[in-house]
């Protein structure tokens, strides 16, 4: 994000490896100079400024790289005295056309209203015979505007760049709307992704080319960047261009083999999103190394072996924080997930602490309960700030949702791996990524009494989740119906839950959107994560059911 | 804010004081069923109809209460299948008319274009000969649509509800607005704002009445729930209404003297909006009372004075966490400040709890320093959690603006008071906060040494802000042009700051931006506040001026 001259470098680079491969037309992702989402950054002239002179440069160095004879399309931000999400074609080093996204998302996380004014008309540019139409990411999420205008022109070949952020869904989703735009269309499309973890947002890639009767040609892997090269059938001079940059046909020498990348399945495709937001916001915040908690509950050990994924061993490091309330099995079971992770361990014991805290003023019940998480927040944070780790915070998404966690204590943190993971799915990742190990001849990283013991926060003698929830099978389900399908409390009685637990539930959710509005930044995988995608007042009175 | 049944009350108790003062039309302020601004909640098809079934119980009451007599317009959430900002045009009884807004604000802290559907038309109603014309809040602020079609219907008076949240500035311009709008149209205009705090947002009331030559009839005064009455000189039959209610004219038995507020001056003005906005937090979030602590510096000593102001002496708690690093003056300036105002006072040594700290793993040197701010802020927290009291953070703008602040440390609280007010005008409140004082004869509550002393966190041995900062008032004039005003590097070097201070500057504000995502909620009261205002990528590489 904003590393206009770094981008153009990438950019430059892949257009260098395409022609060594032999591409013709060669689609970057929607605003890869700039980077994506940029916010209010749109809304300053320099950042405007430095962008278009990128692209001029970029279209100059291509020619002077010999890459003039390429189409190139690159998505950048661009100004007519308000900001413009645009793409420009370049060809034999000059900006041959620009087009402007006309369809501005401005709900879930997408702020585009706000950031962008809207396009209008359509373009397609003739080259080499082939006339080929643009559309910008939202332009073909729907029916009416730019898909209905560029039928009406029948292009030969459609590209569009995309900023899509990855979000479970149980079906293929943007598969089955490319195969259904090339078929309106009646020409084949190439739909590039955005690739990378950006603060809460997971680009997963999945740039794919689709054939006029909506046959997948070619796809990139998930949660990798990618330089995809395909052939694509096309029609010749099928439209009627804005502008002919060439007529003449090309024979293509050697037909260049398909490759078409499965998409992965869940738990793998969660768990895959959560490596790769990690890792970017630790790589491209400059930090060397993370360090958490490691209480032996499957929140921390899930969270240490995702950031060993992503940053490998050495650059993790685990704290174990026993309190007097603090299980052997506790303690066992995270210095055993620290073994098998081989990450750098050492243990605190907080107690005196703790006692500090208790002599200093009189703190009882909750609030001696809370002084214990607050002790280890501060701990951690005091290792980060000595030794410059980035902390994890381990919160999941339940947790989250009802408010069990605890301000300034394991809310702690700079970035939360698993903040938009309900417990239930925790839990689905934890196997899955046990097995996988297995399946390989390794070692399972998380001990198994981690996985099958009863959650407990142990900031009390005895103390379990489910002294004050339901089981999370039953929590989730109220949730995901609460959050993320956006149910109100009679459509979720009505799906079988209990009336009582549903306002309870209900309840404790709306009642704790103060905490989360400071909780860190963590990847969104569901369809409303908490933050952008979810803006609610915090002083509000209003009670779903009342 | 949410509080259908609490506001329809208070909507209808306000109808009949109306009523025995003689009034004929009533205008409430935008959305006042719901409360304003309800994010999200406007997508909850639930509580939508909550606030439809409201305005048709209400339309029912006021005709019961012998208030069907009157014109009644009632700011709403409607629904067509999606969420309408609408006002309801109320007589005998029934809702007569709705009227859609047309324009709706999505930049600064609106998201109006993400929450509501814009309406489409005009509406004129006669009443008693008078043809009334509506509009709503951001209507009025666009010189295309409604205001120029209303103009040509020409209505003989005019009503617009708005929704409008207070913001410092040195022109009176909603008044100008108001007058230039009854000029063009030639009608005059009531209008009406809301009033309280609402999260991060102060909505001032400033109801005023304005003749079609754009004289100021009547204006409530600022941050006051008021109910104004005034009599608007107006032509009959000026237009062909859509609906016409009555036709006969209304006698006046009696012209009612006209009430004129006069606009606060500063610094008095956002003094009232940072009292109004933390005692509605507390109060619409039942909290009975709030502590902080005193260091004896400036910032802590006019937040404890604005609570004082807000809530009473017996509702603010102000605890003395002394660190071996506190000098003398710093001690007997925040026992000064807790007696001069009469707030109960306790002060806890740190020193004891930073020892364990210190025992239980290694910190030194800046991780040793932010130790000291988190002890503090986790005794304050302990404090909250066993005496039931909302804690509130003391940093000012500048501070967090370049990130001198640290997180779970002086940073923790339920809601920042000053967070919007940069250095600068700390002092400047203080002062007139004491001098106001001493012209009633009271004491001055703010130690003279609190506002003379030069700043220092009194985290290390003899440390000033000045050490590491420009002096706060080129500082501050830095940030407002980079923040309030959106100017570049380039911009502010040429209103006469040193490049490389401009340059170190504005590094440190782009770098803090994770702190303040963190960061409690507080009072906007400057063009640009940190939240809603600004929304810019934590993780970001764009630099200005490089």
């Amino acid at each position: 994000m904003g590393d206009i001259a770094g981008n153009i470098e990438k950019v430059l680079a892949t257009a260098l490896e395409a022609k060594a491969q032999g591409a013709q037309v060669l689609l970057y992702p929607e605003m890869v100079v700039t980077g994506y989402p940029v916010e209010d950054l749109a809304l300053r002239p320099a950042f405007r400024r430095a962008s278009i002179e990128a692209v001029q440069s970029l279209a100059t160095r291509l020619r002077e790289n010999d890459c003039g004879e390429m189409f190139v399309a690159v998505g950048y931000l661009d100004d007519d005295g308000r900001p413009l999400n645009s793409l420009a074609l370049i060809h034999q080093g000059e900006i041959r056309a620009k087009y402007v996204k006309r369809h501005l998302p401005n709900y879930g996380v997408f702020d585009e209203f706000r950031n962008f004014a809207a396009g209008t008309g359509t373009l397609v540019l003739r080259f080499h015979g082939v006339d080929i139409g643009v559309a910008i990411c939202e332009d073909i999420w729907r029916d009416e505007g730019p898909m209905r205008e560029l039928a009406v022109r029948k292009p030969g070949l459609v590209l569009v760049p995309n900023g899509s952020p990855y979000e479970r869904s149980k079906e293929d989703l943007r598969l089955e709307l490319v195969r259904n735009r090339a078929k309106q269309i009646g020409a084949p499309i190439l739909y590039t992704n955005m690739f990378g973890g950006q603060d809460d947002l997971v680009f997963d890639g999945d740039s794919m080319a689709v054939s006029r009767d909506g046959e997948l040609l070619a796809r990139s892997p998930q949660f990798q960047c990618d330089l995809l090269i395909v052939d694509v059938p096309v029609e010749l001079r099928t439209s009627a261009p804005d502008l002919v940059i060439s007529d003449e046909v090309l024979d293509i020498a050697q037909a260049i083999p398909a490759r078409i990348a499965d998409v992965l399945a869940e738990p793998e495709e969660i768990w895959s999103a959560l490596v790769l937001g990690l890792r970017d916001y630790v790589e491209k915040n400059g930090f060397k190394s993370v360090v958490l908690g490691l209480s032996g509950g499957i929140d921390s050990a899930v969270v240490a072996t995702i950031a060993v994924d992503a940053l490998g061993k050495e650059r993790v490091f685990g704290v174990s924080l026993p309190s007097k309330y603090s299980s052997e099995h506790s303690k066992r079971d995270a210095s055993d997930l620290a073994r098998n992770l081989g990450i750098e361990y050492r243990t605190i014991d907080i107690e005196p602490v703790v006692q500090g805290f208790l002599q200093a003023t009189n703190l009882e019940g909750l609030a001696e309960e809370n002084i214990q998480a607050r002790v280890r927040g501060s701990l951690l944070m005091g290792i980060s700030n000595q030794e410059g780790h980035l902390v994890l915070a381990t919160g999941n998404k339940s947790e989250l949702a009802v408010g069990y966690s605890t301000l300034y204590g394991d809310a702690v943190g700079g970035y939360a791996p698993i903040k938009d993971v309900f417990k239930v799915d925790v839990w689905r990742l934890a196997k899955w990524r046990n097995e996988k190990a297995r399946n390989m001849g390794a070692v399972a990283p998380i001990p198994e009494s981690s996985i099958t013991k009863e959650p407990s926060a142990e900031l009390r003698p005895g103390q379990k989740d489910s002294d004050s929830l339901p089981s999370y099978e039953v929590l989730d389900r109220i949730l995901e119906l609460y959050i993320d399908k956006g149910g109100d409390a009679s459509a979720i009685i009505e799906a079988g839950h209990e009336k009582s637990l549903v306002e309870r539930v209900i309840l404790l959710v709306d009642r704790a959107e103060y905490k989360r509005r400071q909780y860190p930044p963590g990847p969104k995988v569901t369809p409303i994560a908490f933050g952008k995608d979810r803006r609610l007042p915090m002083t509000s009175h209003w009670r779903e059911g009342n």
